[in-house]
C-alpha cells in the first residue's frame, strides 16, 4: 500500500510517499515543490499542478491523504493554501485515487499520539516511525510525511472512503 | 475580445462570457456548472474543472476574470469555495489565458458605480448593460457577468497583466 502524504500550500508544497506492508512504514521519497516568488498564483498552481501529475505518473500511490485547513491568524495565507488544496484534490481525483483529510489535531495525535504536540515532536516521531537518518527538511515535507503516517495509523486503508464534503 | 467571468463555488460555479467590441458589450454564453451534492470535494472539482476546460476549449476567451475572495461568516464556506477558485486558475493558466481578480468592492463599483450597492442592483445593471430580456439566474451567473463586466470596464484589456498574488 502507497500512500501519498501533502502539505498543502503555493509557494512551496510538501509531500511524502510511504509504504505500509503489515505495520511496517518506509518512506519511498519525500521532498517539496516551490514555486517562484512574484510570479502569480495560477501560474504557481500550474506548476504544483505538473509537479503532482508527474509524481502520481511515476509512483501508483493508492491513497493520498492530505491536511484539513484551519484558519489561523493569515487568511490570505489560508486562502491562497486552500487554492492549493484544490489542485492537490483534483490531481488525485483525475487518476482516481481516494483522497482522505485530516486535521492537524488528528496528525499529532496519530505520530505522537498527543494533541497538543509540536512541530518539534512531530518531526522526530516522523523520522523515528520511518527509521530515517535525520529530520526530512524543510518543514513541509515533514508534515507531508506526518500526515500519510496518520493516514497509515487512522485504519482506513483498504476500507471504505471516508466522506469528507471539505 | 473575449471575457470569461467565474464566480467561484464547489456547489455551483456560475460563468460568464462576453464580448466587448469598442464601448459595447454583448453576451455570448452564461449559466453555471453544478456538482453533486454529497460527494467528495475532490469530484466535484473535477467536474468543475472538465466543464471550465470544456468551456475553454470551445470559446477562445482572451482573458479571465474571476472574484477575489473576501472572509464573512463561514469560513468553510470560504476555503471550499477557495480550493475551487484554485481550479479556475489552473485551467486559466493551462490554456494560457491571463487571469485578472477583483474584489467584490470593484465588481460593484464597476457595474453600478457604487461599491454598497446591493445584490438587486448589481443584477439590473448586469441585464441592462448586456441588453438582456431577463435578470440571469441563478445569482452565481449574474455574479460571473458582473465581474466579467468590471474587467471589461477596468482599462485592463490588452495592457500588462495586473499582477496580484493570490
Amino acid at each position: 500500500m502507497l500512500i501519498l502524504g501533502v502539505d498543502p500550500g503555493t509557494a512551496i508544497m510538501g509531500y511524502g510517499v510511504i509504504e505500509q506492508q503489515a505495520n511496517k512504514l518506509r518512506a519511498l521519497r519525500y521532498h517539496c515543490w516551490r514555486t517562484k516568488a512574484h510570479t502569480p498564483p495560477e501560474e504557481r498552481l500550474l506548476t504544483l499542478y505538473q509537479e503532482m501529475t508527474e509524481l502520481l505518473s511515476e509512483i501508483p500511490v493508492d491513497q493520498v491523504a492530505v491536511e484539513e485547513l484551519f484558519f489561523n491568524r493569515n487568511t490570505t495565507t489560508a486562502l491562497s493554501v486552500a487554492q492549493a488544496r484544490g489542485i492537490v484534490l483534483l490531481a488525485a481525483a483525475q487518476r482516481g485515487v481516494p483522497v482522505f483529510s485530516y486535521t492537524p489535531l488528528q496528525v499529532k495525535q496519530a505520530v505522537v499520539g498527543y494533541g497538543r504536540a509540536d512541530k518539534r515532536q512531530v518531526q522526530h516521531m516522523v523520522k523515528a516511525l520511518l527509521g530515517l537518518s535525520e529530520i526530512p527538511n524543510p518543514d513541509d515535507t515533514a508534515d507531508a510525511l506526518a500526515v500519510a503516517i496518520c493516514h497509515a495509523h487512522s485504519g482506513h486503508l483498504g476500507l471504505v472512503k471516508k466522506n469528507t464534503y471539505f
